[in-house]
Parts: C-alpha cells; sequence; structure tokens
C-alpha cells in the first residue's frame, strides 16, 4: 500500500478526535484534506465543525444533512427485517456507517480524492463498516485509519499531540477517558469506563435521550404508527417523513424510559464487549413493525423471515450491508411487505411499549376461520383428523421402527 | 378407525367440558374409562376432580404433581434455546402438551388401554400437539378428540347435553362462552369473545396472574438468578428446585406487571388467532438466561443457536416436541450449555425485566481484549487491517466486476 | 363442501384413467366438463386424446402446447437455484404441475367453470401440488380429486368401470398394473411394482429416455451452454429458445446415458417412496449452471443459496411454488443472477457430465489474485495474518476458559 | 509476536518446501526443531523425510502413522453430515489439516515446546485450518508460518536459498513450479500452473489416482457397503477397519474412474480457485451414506441434515473443525446416525458409482405404506383431504387478500 495519495476526505465530526487525525494526515500524507461532516440527528451543531475545520486549513468543507435519506433508506429497510443483533440490540451504529461510506465515496469521486480516512479505533466494528463499505462501493479508493497506523498509543500522547498542534480540547476532554459515545437519529450508545465491568450496574446518568422509567410519568401514553407496504408512514393519522417520524417517537418513547438497553454483546473482531444503548423510537417501531406484520402477513412468509433475520442482522452488524448477501436478503425481506400495512396502536409506559390493537385493510386475520363457535363454511373440524395423521404418518413409523 | 376399543385414558380436568367428555366416551365407547390429571402448577384445587370422576362412575382416578418435571424436563430445555415462536411467544401452552401426552401413554400402557382421548378443539393447537406426541411415543395406540367426532355442534348444545346426563355446571359456565383460558406453571393464556377482533384493546379484568404494570409498585424490585450449565438453580442466592424457582419468579414477577403479551399468532392448522399471555416467571428467565450466555458463550456458537431457534420453536409449536428433528436440536443446544454458569442480576419494575448485571466463573468476556486503552498481548491493531482487508477482498473483486 | 358444481375442467391425458374419471365427473356431478389437455414434451401424440374425449360427450377440448412457458417460466426459475430434493432429485413432476395447475385456473375462469379436477391418487405428492396450487390462485375454485372420492377400491374395479361405460381399455393396460410413470420435458419417472422393494435392481427395460452407461457410445461428446443471467441461451454457440435447448440436451444426454437417478424419496404425505428418474438435460444444465456461478457468483452469495436451496426444493416437492415463501426465495435467488453470464463445456461420457471449461465477461475469477507466484498489488501475504489471528481470537479465548 | 521461542514443532514432510523451512527455523529462532511426520495415507514412503530431517541435525524426528484416526475421528463424522463445499467439493484437504495440527499440539505439549510451524502458504486456506485448529487446541502454543515471514519471494529465491543451505532439490523441483499437490487417504487435489485458467481443459496427466473414465473397464463392478449407526463398517460383507475401508474402495473407484472433480471453488481468504480432486472411495461412500439415509432416517431428521450441511461443509473447509459451532453441528448430526445401519449397493463404471439397492433391519421404508394397491389400515386416502385442506387454508386466505 505504498500508493501516492494525492487527496483525502475525512469523516468528520468537529471533535477532538477527529481533529487530530485531520492535523495528522495533512502532516503524514502533505495533500488536501476535504472534510465531510453529516447530520445523523446526533443532535449537535454542526456548524462548530466547520469554524473548526476552517481553522485547521480546511478549503472544501462539506456539512450535509443526511437524517431523512438514514431513515429511510438504512433504517427503515432494516425494519422490514425486524432485524435485532444477538436477539436485542437494534443495530443503531451499525446501520450509520454504510451511509456515512457511501457519502464519503460520493465526495471523493466528485473532487478526485483517491483515499476516505475515518477515525474509527482498531478494536471495533465501526472500522470494518466503514471500509468494507467503501471497498464495496469504490474498490480503488484506499481507506486511511490512522488509529491502526499512527503510533499515539495512550490518550496521554493524544493529549500531547494535540497540545503540540494547536487543537483545542475542550475542557470535558482534559481528564481521563471519556465514554464512548455514538449517536444518530436511531440511538444513543455508551461504552467503555466502568460498563467494562458487566458486573458492574450502569449508573443513571449515561443514560441520555431517555428518563429512567422510574422518573418517567405515571400515565401512559397512547401512540398509533400508520404502515404502507412495511415502512412506518403516519403517526397518530398525521403523516409524517421519515426523519420527523424517528425525531417524534424518540421524544415520546424517550419521555417514557422506552428502549433502554444494557448489553454484553460479540464484536466481529471476536471480543465480547459491554455497551449500553438508548433506541426509543427504534423500540416503538420494532413493536408496531411486528404487531402490523402479525395480522398481514402470512405464516410461512413470518416464519422464513424470522429464520433469516439474525443472518440479517449479522451481516449489518459485521459491516456487510453493501454486499451480494445483504442484498439478496433485503430483497427476501422487500418481497413480503406489499400488504404490510395497517395501523398499530402502542402504549408506552414507564419503559414499555406494549402493541395493545392493530387493524389493516389487508388483514389475514379472519374472525370467521378463528371463532370458537363453528360456523361458516371455512373451517371443517374434520379436515384436523386428516391433517393430524398425516403430519404423524412418520413419527408413528419412526416410533416404531425405534421400539422394533 | 372401525378398531375396538377396550378401555380409554382420559386427560381430564374436572371441568365442565373434560366431564361432558367423559360421558360421551362412556356412552360411546361402552368402555372403562380411566381419567388423568396433572397438576402443571395451573393454581385450581385437583381434589374436587376426584370426586366429580368418582360421581360419574370412574373407578381408576389419576392425580399426579407433574411440576417438577414440567419445569425440569420440558421448561428449562426450552429454555436452553431461548425458545420465542414468533419472536414473542414463549411457548407456555405448546410445551406443557407433550408432558400431558407422555404420562397419558404411561397410565394407557399401565392399564392395558388402547387409546387415549383429550377434549382439545377441532381448530387448535393443542389437539396437535396431543397427538403427534402420542404417535410418536405409542404408535399402537388410537387417539380420540370428541370435539372432532361427535355431533356437538355449539355452546347451547353442550349445555343440553350436561343437563340431558346430570353433569353439574357451575355457575360461571351457565351463560355465554367464557374465554378460553389455559394455565400451568409457565403461562397464562387467554383468548377468544372480545379478543377476536384484533384492533380491540384487551380490557385489565382478563388478566390474572400479573398486575397491570400502572399498578404495580413505585419502586424496583431487583433479584438474581444463579445458572448451571444452562439451567437456572437458585434465586438471590437460595438453591431451589426448579418448580420452586418458576413459582417464586412467577409471584415476584406477577407483582411487578412482568410477562403481559398480547399478540396475534398463527396457528399451525393455517388461521390467525389473538391470544393474551401472562408468563411472568419465564419473562424473567429469559431475559437472565439469554443475560447468562452473552458472557459465556462464544459468537459463533450463540449466532447458531440464534438462527436455529425459530426453527427450534415453531417445531414445538406445532406439536413436533417428541420427534427426531426436535432431538436434534435439542442436542446441539445443550452441547453448547456445558459453561453457561454463573448469576445474572435483573430489576423488575412495572412490566420490565432488565439484565442489570452479570458475572460468571466460565466468563469469555475480558476486559483486557476490550478496553479502550491499548496494551497487553491479547490484541494487536495491526491484526485488524489485515482482516479488514481480506474480508474486503471478494467485495472489491465484486464492485469491480459489477462496475466493469 | 356440499357446494353446488356447474361445471368442470379436468387435467385430462386422453389416457385409461383420466378418460374414467371423464365419466365419474359426468355421472356424479351431472355437469359440463371441459378438458384441457396440455403438451409438456412427455412425448406423446395429443391429438388421440381429443378424438377421446369428443367420443366421451366433451364439447369444450383445449390442448395446448406448453412447452416453452413450462421450460421458461417453470424450470429454468428453479435451476438458478441449483434445486435438488433430499440432495438428488431434479424435481421433473413436482415443478410441472403448479403450470398445469396455472393453466386449469385460467380455463376455469374463462369457462366460468367452479371446479378443477385431476387424476392424482391419495397417497402421492401430486394431489398436493394441484391443489395448493389451485387455492393460491383462485381460492374461489373447488378442487375435485375423484380417486380421493369415489368407491372404486382396486385396479379390477377400475377396468370394471371401464368395461361398464365402453371406455376404450389399451392392451399394455389389460392385465397387472403398469408402472406409474410421469413424463415431461424435464423428466421421466417411473414407480410402483417391483420397485416398491428397495433392495431390488431396477432392471434396464424400465428406463425410456437414457440408454444404459454401458450401451451408451465410446467416445465421449462435448457440449457448450451459454447462460444469461442465470439462464441458459444457447447450446454450441447457437441460440436456441428454452425448450428446444432442453430437447436437445435430452437427446444428446440421453444418448450418452446421462441422468439416471435410482431414490428412495420421503414423500411430503410422510411415507417413503423410491422412483426411478431420467433426466438427461436437467442433470447437463445443473452442472453447467454450478459452472458458470463457480465463476461469476461471489462466495457469500454462493453459500447463500446453497444453504437456502434444501428449503427452495422442499416448497417445489411439496407444492408450495405458487406461496408467498417460494416466492420470497425466488427473489433472493433471481437478484444474484444478474451476472451469471458465460459458456460452459462439458463432456458427456456414458453417464457422466462433467464440467471441463468456464468463462464469462463477468468473471470474478482472478489469476492475479490466485497464481502461487507472489506479485502485484492485489494481495498481500502479511494480511492473511491479521484475517487469520481475529478469526482464531475467539477460539483462543474459548479454548483458554474451557480449560480453566 | 516478540515473544522468545525456545523450541519448534515442524509438520514436516520431508519434501524440499518443508526442508527449507526447517533450515529457516534454525536459522531464524535458533533453536531446536522437532519434526513431526504424518502418515495420512498420502502414499509416500515416509523414511526418506527421516534420513533427511536427520542430516538436516533434528534430533527428535517423529513420524506416525495416523490413517486409522484420520479415516475414524475424521473423515467419517464429516461423512455422517453427507459434507459437500459448494454443492461438490468433499473436502480432502481440509479435513485433515486438524489432525496434523492436533498431533503437532501434543507433540509440543511433549516435549515443551512453545511454538509449531506449518509449510502453507499465505494464499491459501490450509495456513487458516492449522492456525485455527491450534489455537483452539492450545492458545498458549504460538505458530510459525514462514511463507508469510520470510523475504523468499519467488521460486528462483527459494531454489537458491536451497542452494546456499545445501538442501538437496529433486531433479523434478529444479525446473519451474510444478503442481501444487496434496494428497491423503481421502483425496488427491491439484492446483496450479495450466490450471490457473479456468477455461482451460484439465490434460489427463494431472490425474494420480484414477484412471479416465474412458480407459476405466468395460465391466461394471458391484460392490456393498455395510453401514453401522452411520459409519461404514464392511465391504461387500467383509469387516473392515475405517483405513482398510477406504483403501480399498480408492483402489476400486479409482479403477473405474470414480470421484474426479474438476471445480472452482472460494478460498475463505476471498479468492477464486480451481482445483482438480479425485477422490475416489470419499464419492462411492458419500453416495453409499445416503443411500442407507434414504431409507433409514425420518424425513423431518433428514431436511434439517441437508440444511446445515452446507454451513457444516462450510466450517471445515475454513477451518473450523476445533470450534464451538461445529461441535454444535456434529452432535446434531451424530444423534440423528442412530439407526443408519444396513447394506447399500453400488455400480462402478466409468465413472459413475451409482446405488441400485439398500437394505436395512432399521429401515422406515413400508412396502404397505406406498404400495399403489389400496388397502392396510395404516394409510386412509381421506386423510390426504384434511391434509391439503389445511395446508391449503393459509394460501386461500392469502389469494383472497392479494385479489382484494
Amino acid at each position: 500500500m505504498a500508493r501516492k495519495i494525492g487527496k483525502i476526505v475525512l469523516a468528520y465530526s468537529g471533535g477532538l478526535d477527529t481533529s487530530i487525525i485531520l492535523k495528522w494526515l495533512q502532516e503524514t500524507y502533505g495533500c488536501e484534506v476535504v472534510t465531510f461532516t453529516a447530520d445523523l440527528g446526533q443532535g449537535e451543531e454542526l456548524e462548530p465543525a466547520r469554524a473548526k475545520a476552517a481553522m485547521l486549513g480546511i478549503k472544501d468543507i462539506r456539512i450535509v444533512d443526511l437524517r431523512e435519506e438514514f431513515v429511510r433508506d438504512f433504517v427503515f429497510p432494516m425494519l422490514r427485517a425486524n432485524a435485532l443483533y444477538e436477539g436485542q440490540y437494534l443495530l443503531g451504529s451499525s446501520i450509520a456507517r454504510p451511509l456515512i461510506a457511501k457519502h464519503l465515496v460520493a465526495v471523493a469521486r466528485e473532487v478526485g480524492a483517491d483515499a476516505v480516512a475515518h477515525g474509527s479505533t482498531g478494536k471495533g466494528n465501526d472500522q470494518i463498516r466503514f471500509e468494507l463499505a467503501v471497498n464495496a462501493l469504490d474498490p480503488s479508493l484506499a481507506v486511511i485509519a490512522p488509529w491502526r497506523q499512527w503510533d499515539i498509543r495512550s490518550r496521554t500522547q493524544l493529549l500531547e499531540y494535540a497540545a503540540r498542534n494547536q487543537i483545542p480540547v475542550p475542557k470535558d476532554k482534559r481528564g481521563d477517558a471519556p465514554f464512548s459515545i455514538d449517536a444518530n437519529l436511531l440511538h444513543t450508545s455508551t461504552e467503555g469506563k466502568l460498563l467494562e465491568n458487566p458486573a458492574e450496574i450502569a449508573p443513571d446518568y449515561i443514560y441520555q435521550r431517555t428518563v429512567d422509567p422510574v422518573a418517567a410519568p405515571d400515565r401512559p401514553e397512547t401512540v398509533a404508527i400508520g404502515f404502507e407496504s412495511g415502512d412506518p408512514v403516519s403517526v397518530d393519522g398525521r403523516p409524517v417523513t421519515p426523519a420527523a417520524l424517528l425525531t417524534e417517537l424518540n421524544e415520546r418513547g424517550g419521555r417514557h424510559g422506552v428502549g433502554r438497553l444494557d448489553l454484553v454483546e460479540n464484536r466481529f473482531i471476536g471480543i465480547k464487549s459491554r455497551g449500553v444503548y438508548e433506541t426509543p423510537g427504534g423500540t416503538i417501531l420494532l413493536a408496531a413493525h411486528r404487531g402490523i406484520e402479525s395480522i398481514t402477513l402470512d405464516r410461512a412468509a413470518a416464519h422464513l423471515k424470522d429464520e433469516l433475520m439474525p443472518r440479517y442482522a449479522e451481516l449489518i452488524y459485521d459491516g456487510f450491508w453493501f454486499s451480494p448477501e445483504r442484498d439478496m436478503l433485503q430483497a427476501l425481506i422487500d418481497r413480503s411487505q406489499g400488504f404490510v400495512s395497517g395501523e398499530v396502536t402502542l402504549r408506552l409506559y414507564k419503559g414499555n411499549a406494549s402493541v395493545i390493537s392493530r387493524a389493516s385493510p389487508s388483514s389475514l386475520y379472519s374472525a370467521d376461520l378463528v371463532t370458537f363457535e363453528e360456523g361458516g363454511v371455512a373451517y371443517n373440524n374434520h379436515d384436523a383428523e386428516g391433517f393430524i395423521r398425516l403430519n404423524g404418518l412418520r413419527l408413528k413409523n419412526w416410533a416404531a421402527r425405534n421400539g422394533r
């Protein structure tokens, strides 16, 4: 990889780490760096990033609002699959990385850069997600991962580097290493420090977008989500854009303490790590989506989706969003969603988001079929006789053989 | 099936329906009927069943306490798989049927009966579960399912049959059809009546073993579950038997409104039905088991389990507990549980059962590996370089081809 | 199902069994019967079917050539999946049934019939395939299966019925029950009689479209199949239609004894049966398709297809061609085939169809990457170091724990 | 990896490459090297390896016959799964590596070595298989892979190194790079040179243990394989040990040209490679094992195995033999094999190994059930009615909804 690099596009947050990286790239490669900063709903002002980049000598500064694209083209397709990593995690970080990579690549092509750079560390999942996405989108682009390349080996050295290079260090970053936090419209994740002991109970102060259920309102709130072809399109009957919908559900869910998760998970690189996640809107949407599917999706379709979901979630977690296999699974999932339309009502209350009602113009639910009172032509009790008998035939044969 | 039946063992609850069935069997087959009544923790007195059976002329009346066997040999093996049907249902009814079938078969063999009978209706799952289990345990036994065979076609006819045969009808059964309820140590399920409209919000009065979270205590409670080789063995440090453990967790969970589920599910026979489930102890145990696995199970082992879980749960739901394929999956699951030992602490609060701490002598979690501070010999950042590059190699190749 | 039937469309072969069925339908339902006879390449004259139907009083006689549709819309989509039931069977009967059902339904709608009828027996798979397909295509249509309904219980009774009704019985059908044979452009299957003992060696005379490899030519023959987006489009460089292609490969493969299979398989209804299959063209196509995929399909895409193939094949075998789950799997499979283009050369020789060469303009094979001589920038040996180390990290951790 | 290495166990073949490696290890690490050479049935004299190692100064030379262990503990368990990688490859190389690794680790522990070394190159699969196996068996052992570490970069440099160090170079290794060949009792593989062009037809001279079918005998030969609990135990009625059985089948199959495969496959590291495989005995055994399973394995058990097989084969191919997930899958597979006993007869003829007969004392095949002649109590045609109707119920419901 001794390739000569002429221009680099850096995924730039405006924070301390990526500012140091910016400087290090300039020094190490001696070439122009273009910064790319995305608004994914992380809840921070982005204009300071512009000022900081300018101060560090950047000419081409890109700041883009990707919130609608994020929710529409990444979060919603994933929601169609009811994706949960390791049965619990809503993939809030994982799903944001390919979107950023997509835009890094687009900017790189536009400005004629031959490399992109990111600030993810060498032990995490995000480096993989960025790099595999770039590989799949433009195999000719180099990827620079300073955390794996430079000789900064500790927090102290990092702060020294900042001092040496006149990079301002915010007050709250001057002491010990902070928690490692990632935020976007789907979630906030918190890792590190005391959380590194999985037996240690997470203190309430680490949570950022949800209240402790204990502190949540004493009265439940009801919310109705409308779906069309698998995607949420309305809240309480009001049509809303994808990002507006998720923003509102985050706010309402967060207020009720919905969507907290304290998890030890398996990273792709082979180590276990503990994270605390807050995904209020996503938690509501997953429950609602399962709710609308429960009346509109055929049994075998639903079961096939359920069987493939862990694989699909694993692919996203591991960084294979842009890959033939995720693409194939998405085709299967999307094929199932045509009639997944209707409305689901949930009750939000002190950490719970519970489906209490569902209705759909394309429902497969039939009160006639299910009712305990026999009647109607649709179902004949005697059919069950043959159904059971032929399902049992091989078992009888097997049991008789085993007993011989 | 014109086989002559000489003696029948009936799964007898002592309730109205199975009492009518008892009478009908005597009339129809003109042979001795043996009743079998099991205590699965349904929370009802069973001695009245004895009296009622005696009154109906039964000589051989069996009443057995199966609570420990139920939890130890059925609930716990299923828990090892983290089984959830359709992503949500804890299979409380499904897992009880094969146990009852097992004992029906054992009694039939002991008393020389050539048939067993059950009181499940012709539209439900339970008929399948009973009959497939009997098929697999003794293919020579006939199974009699009066609800599919007799000409009683409505509730009115049922009550007339009871009146005609001097079968006492409890007061609460004299009016409209009641909810259809199933209860055992794992859960209570409620179906029918107004629940048959999936848009109708379930009223609180249908819940039986959990309080509404709104009415639950305002202060959280903490509970610690100890595991050995995948099975729960202690509560708050006290060793307890399987049934005692589940009983205690039901009580504590139920008090906090834990384990309610309002679901539209797909029956094996091909129709959708809506049920309300209360599984307080099971809900706690599932969270706890996932918690202890999170630190003791290897990633690939956990993911393989997750991918096969929906199939495993489907088999149990559909009635294939006694089948070669469930047996094979169980072997795979059990093989993974040898080191799934340790303790998990959960917080119970107003419907939530949240893991807050986990510890194990056989933990795979390594703070050394995960820490953000580099150091130690175990992990080398540069390894990630090659790891990502080779994972990306096929993607680059694929992307380059696609772009040609 | 006491529904009044006003007009029936019968899947009519012109043979003895369906002629008897025709008569029985007329007698039993007292309504008009429309016959539908399809040319699927079974290799029989169909005009005699017209004469026979006319003789039996049928006014509306439909005879249609479905060969191109069969291969293009049924065989080829299945080929894209490399479908093999139970690892071996190319699904030659299974894939023809939904096509016939589709046309029965279309004719029924056109002529205003309210039922369709088929001549499949009550123990086989075909009854299921016909009926599930009709259910999925027009749930309002009744399906009549005389073999399950009438009281003909033996071959003797069948012949008596024919005699009684002036239905001519061909000479070769007058003695013992013949082999049960099914043929179409994809295969010939033979079941019954001596084959019912799985230990009995099948005599050569039962084979119909392949020679015994021992009798095949002593010199190999080479054939080149061209593919575009997963489907075969040319033979030895000549563009050919789907049916023409399969016809030619049947002839050439059959001459070399390619595609014989002697198998005990599991029917959906729960019994094992033994069949002898001849699928010369299909066998060549499967090998060729795997060959072209081997250089054009990404590894993960190929492995995902391989993992889902048994399920896909099972669905087709069991009669679920027209179902949401087959449709979803097909979407996944088809999504993978865009670049599956190129040419594969095979050697046909005494039962073997062996890929000997493959080439593609969209190949993913890279001699630069694979060569034992190091060089080029694409692959760096040191990357393997990190790749292996991180793949091994969880194993080391696991082994260390197990050994503690 | 700055760890001080005190003693190394080298997987030593006695060939040129591993002799050079031996020398390089001595020079580079300045420590004692112990050689380990295994007889896996590769068909070479091993005593010359002893002489050569001695000549290179090795004191502790281990030569062990592992043929029975190889077949019994590695090949047979894999056969129980009917394992085929990418639908075709019998995993002949993949399955030998973990066995060698197991013995390298055992010797290392015995002699107190702190590292093992192997001669696999940096682009192949074998390096991964060796190293992951060592990781999983003894995480404290270092693994040395000279091909990834030294600065020899071409064949010329390799020969120069040999010359410089008085390592004799056999005549046939002096010119161009030879084919890359791997052989053991299960297979011979050939890669490299002209095979690196997948369009190039493999010449007959590269095959080593099979004749060209064209040159094979003109008369078929019959062979009968006896199985007990999933493993082959006899040939033509003679009980034989695992290695003797495979040796005999290799000889007989090879003589008939059975087991040739010309394949482009996907390596774990992400590149495609083309190999030519000869697996005569393994090909016969796979067909025979499927044959005995066809009459002794329940349908759902067989289908579950088929669905998991690709994953199982992938694990072996990728080097995860010693892993929790392979172990779990093996438990599932082995659980299914208890009744897989009986005898299968095959016809070997010019490249074909075709099952022609199977018989078992624990057969599930029932002529009574399958026969076209109705009769007996086991099967009632009317059962099919209800079976189909309930299987179709959801499809009718789905179709009706879709058409609304």
